[in-house]
């Protein structure tokens, strides 16, 4: 069935309806199976439609997560869903159904796996490629304890470059652990898959290498005679007559039509009674069943709430402010224009980093190295030893993956190496597996570095282009979303480093100062605050665009130390560790004794809701900030008192 | 030639000593290698039995070294040794022989490649599996630029275990780069590898697996009848017949033996002349050439200074007190005498972490993973999900390999987890590579994790134990060597969490009170520094032994607040996001307004010498510490004035 439209009305799902619980789907036989699909798929468009969120993975695995269920005992069974943009099915199956709309919304469902939802959830996931990991974990913990059960992995073959699932391969062979590893190969990440393996997975495909599972001296299937995919290969093939599966020590099995329900039965019943570490190879089609999503897979990663009009195009709202992220893509082509020595980097978001213009205009400039965080970055550092001034586009959240690369190869080496760290801050309906919060923190602890956060989408755009000039590493962060709508001026300026600026100074009669030094996207929140507070407390509030984390503007705590009664700090960040305490480490060093809060964020994990939302659940809005500062104010005068 | 001693006095090396610079090697005719390599092979027995340092791996690499400065032009060709410990001969062959004796020690050569050194340390490295990732970068930096030349990174067996090799290997294909990359195969890591790669390499040596060099239509070799090595396989094989290598999409060359050096010369020569990704396989083995390390390589990774008489045995020095890692690793055998549900994990590093004892008596429970940070920290998570209490033993400095796993996978799904953080702090000889002073910063922003440092070894054996109690992620960092010889308790204590204890609380006549609060290793040297202090001051000093990082002890603070004037922090790492900060941070939130100072680590990386001389050169010893407090006391009395 291929649809066409996007339901706005709740299917018709009588089979479906009927499964609260993987047990009930059991019950059915499996020539029912094709009918529960078909439903599935059709509830999962409807489902999607109404919340938004990830798409295109979710309807190329209606098939494997009906053929898992009913094949596996979970939850006792365990199943690991790797990422996790691909586990709405999973979670229609196993009693979440008609939550769904609510997924990615404040106490709704999360956008992953979460152990706290279900205890189908076996493993909380986010980020790519822990599954296999996880599994070992299970599974060689289960034998110490005598309970054995099976233990699957579902990784898609983006996320199979990321080294931990190298790691994780390797040692699941070294202690022989019994799990099956399900490589879901749609020849994507969420952008195209990029580098050998994926040239390997095409020359599998292409020469159809295929691994027949011999059970009792029986063949469990036929072997294909042609593969309805092999045209839409991303990759050209490398010669398939090594397996690279096998070469590790696992047993192979595949590849096998990822959406052939009757076939996936076979095979998982067949492949469960052997032991040892073993990878079925499915393919499937991100998007399949539905025809836009097939025909333009990235674009349908995720999409946006559908409107009440039925359309296959879902509804984009119109926004007059540009995405932070294509602030950088803007300022990457034009600063690649100035400088030949620019070369730009991506693990594997090349959309998502806003890099799509420079790819086109600069093919050769351009490296997309896969989901591969820590030889991004030392790819990078090798690039810098020889003249190149490389630019590495990351996400804060994925930015930890490379956190000893950046230390190690890096600014050890103190290599000239230019960071635009995306997605920093609350990063919204993600939820806190995504969160960009302790980058300040982690970051401003290692020398040599240079770490800047800009007030608004122009500030972002002369900031790169000072750390991009500055002969060290350094880096921009800047959040998820929309700037504030302000001139981006082309023209680009280099400011000066670690220089802070003030953007507000409202005077009261009184001599009593309040002093905000804030940091990034909380510089527009502070300076409404600043009103508020002056009206409510009569005095001066002045309020500092900090620009730099590191180095910190000294002069400017110094200059404005005498005349201030309180300072307040203010970033959207963990306070642990955070630029506060930056803050608060300079003015011990420098003897400035006197009152000071830190506002950012508690020490929690943030459950996802809308991002406006959750600054203001956190009290990091105008109002929250304002709020805080008074409630300190009158804290602080009852004491004087 | 097989030496028994390590000579005392320098050998005579009429060859070596001509080879100022890798260019009149190459002036050399290939008939006098040999007699090269056996001079510097006797040359690097004198000079590490001087200096003390990696021993095995150099040992190993003596014939790769000479032919590939033979056959390559370095430095304009770009060499890079992977983790470095092999990187001897090269620096002798580079211009550095004379001052070899000098390494390791203060202002003498580097333990490791660094590209301040010499301009043929093309990457500087210490940690492992950096080597390809850098090539890649070399090499398309080159391309880009126009300006080929041969880039060839020389990685260990044990290094190719960690997800970033692979990565690098994924991208070097995708890139198509002219690398070269020398898979230096002894067999071992530090310790034995493990792994289903090390079973794979295993299997292409058995089975005599071999891929030769065709030039012109003309074999460059002949494949061997036999292996001299094959005996001494740790690994069980696995079957050879796919290449992992040739799967990825490298061009394969190998096995061959990488101590004849007539025959490295010609494969080098031959495999210059191709383009793309190739990987070379050669075998070697660690110890080579010295009786003592081709028996026991383990033991022979590092060797101590000799001492005056000559001696097959380097002196090891008696200890009075045990090292931190004996602590640790006693306390992991009891603690899984009294708890089945304890199984333990390292990522290759059995012997340097003291687990030695426990993986013989509990083999069934004893996980070493390979080099493989990321995979170690998930494994954990997936086993802590199934009801077992996994404690992992890592390096403070490789912790930052599995920083997102240790965010993502354990911290987000509060997993009980316990980590014995080893080598914290300075770590002296090793060098900036290897320091562990960033672990309190980056870890104390991730919630729910505690975090403890103990003052000495027996709170150290406690906090393991309340660590493991604990049921949630919970860490205990302890430095590399040795404690201070107090009595270890064999009874096992819960210490309450979050609370800290006043070591020493001396009395002046006069109200004024200094309050040291310090943190693990800095606790014994702040009650010297206390007396001092008082001595000097005539002020009251009391010392706190905060135990925690996280939670901190705020009622503590509180507590002594009144009657504190100025208060010190002081710990063994970086001031910026330290230990120290988390205490600035509470005094801000608790309205706490009081003259403090934060000791530690300045914004800089500290080059390798003796650690006690490290902390002495920073002023973090006891008479450091004192002067620092001492002069913020005079600055202080100077502004109150």
């Amino acid at each position: 069935m291929l649809y066409t439209e996007i339901p706005t009305q709740r299917p018709v799902t009588p089979l479906l309806d009927q499964i609260n619980d993987p047990e009930q789907l059991r019950q059915f036989a499996s020539s029912q199976l094709v009918q529960v699909a078909n439903e599935l798929r059709q509830y999962i468009l409807y489902a999607v439609g109404k919340s938004g969120g990830h798409f295109g993975a979710n309807l190329g695995v209606v098939e494997l997560t009906i053929a898992l269920h009913y094949c596996l005992n979970t939850p006792l069974d365990r199943l690991i869903w790797d990422v996790g943009h691909q586990a709405y099915p999973h979670k229609i199956l196993t009693g979440r159904r008609e939550q769904m709309t609510t997924i990615r919304s404040k106490r709704g469902l999360a956008a992953f796996p979460t152990r706290d939802e279900s205890v189908f959830d076996t493993f909380g996931v986010g980020h790519s490629s822990t599954a296999i990991s996880a599994a070992v974990g299970m599974a060689l913990a289960r034998r110490y304890q005598k309970k054995p059960c099976e233990v699957v992995a579902v990784v898609g073959d983006g996320a199979m470059t990321a080294g931990m699932a190298f790691e994780a391969m390797n040692d699941a062979v070294a202690h022989q652990a019994d799990i099956m590893v399900i490589l879901n190969d749609n020849d994507m990440s969420i952008s195209c898959s990029t580098g050998g393996f994926a040239k390997h997975l095409a020359g599998i495909w292409q020469q159809g290498q295929f691994v027949n599972i011999d059970l009792n001296g029986e063949p469990v299937l036929e072997p294909y005679p042609d593969w309805e995919y092999r045209s839409r290969l991303h990759q050209p093939a490398t010669q398939a007559t090594d397996n690279l599966f096998k070469a590790i020590g696992f047993e192979y099995y595949g590849p096998f039509d990822g959406h052939d329900l009757e076939q996936m039965v076979r095979v998982f019943n067949a492949v469960k009674q052997r032991k040892g570490p073993r990878l079925i190879h499915v393919y499937t089609k991100k998007g399949k069943g539905f025809s836009a999503a097939e025909a333009d897979p990235i674009k349908y990663h995720a999409i946006a709430k559908v409107s009440q009009t039925v359309t296959t195009q879902p509804l984009i709202v119109p926004k007059t402010a540009p995405k932070y992220s294509d602030v950088f893509g803007q300022w990457l082509c034009d600063e690649a224009k100035r400088d030949t020595r620019l070369l730009a980097i991506t693990p594997a978001m090349c959309e998502g980093s806003g890099m799509v213009q420079f790819a086109k205009t600069y093919p050769e400039r351009f490296f997309d190295v896969a989901i591969a965080e820590q030889h991004a970055l030392t790819l990078a550092a090798g690039m810098a030893c020889e003249g190149i001034k490389p630019v590495v586009a990351i996400y804060s959240t994925f930015l930890q993956r490379g956190y000893d690369q950046l230390i190690h190869d890096i600014a050890l080496q103190n290599l000239d190496v230019t960071f635009g760290i995306d997605r920093a801050g609350l990063v919204g309906e993600d939820g806190p597996t995504h969160a960009g919060v302790y980058d300040y923190a982690y970051m401003r602890t290692i020398p040599n570095l240079v770490l800047m956060a800009p007030k608004d989408e122009n500030e972002c755009r002369q900031m790169l282009h000072t750390a991009y000039h500055y002969a060290g590493p350094a880096a921009v962060r800047y959040p998820r979303g929309s700037g504030l709508g302000v001139v981006i001026e082309e023209e680009l300026t280099l400011l000066e480093i670690g220089r802070a600026e003030v953007v507000l100074h409202i005077k009261a009669k009184s001599d009593e100062q309040i002093t905000i030094l804030a940091f990034g996207s909380r510089v527009a929140p502070a300076m409404q605050a600043a009103q508020h507070i002056f009206e409510h407390l009569d005095v001066s509030v002045c309020v500092v665009n900090m620009r730099y984390i590191k180095p910190l503007d000294h002069q400017l705590i110094d200059s404005c130390s005498d005349q201030t009664h309180l300072f307040v700090t203010v970033e959207e960040h963990a306070v642990m560790g955070g630029a506060g305490s930056a803050v608060n480490e300079y003015m011990a060093q420098a003897n400035i004794v006197k009152p000071i809060i830190n506002l950012g964020l508690s020490d929690h994990f943030l459950e996802h809701a809308e991002h406006s939302q959750m600054l203001q659940d956190v009290g990091l809005d105008a109002i929250g900030i304002a709020h805080s500062v008074e409630r300190s104010w009158h804290k602080l005068m009852q004491l004087i008192l």
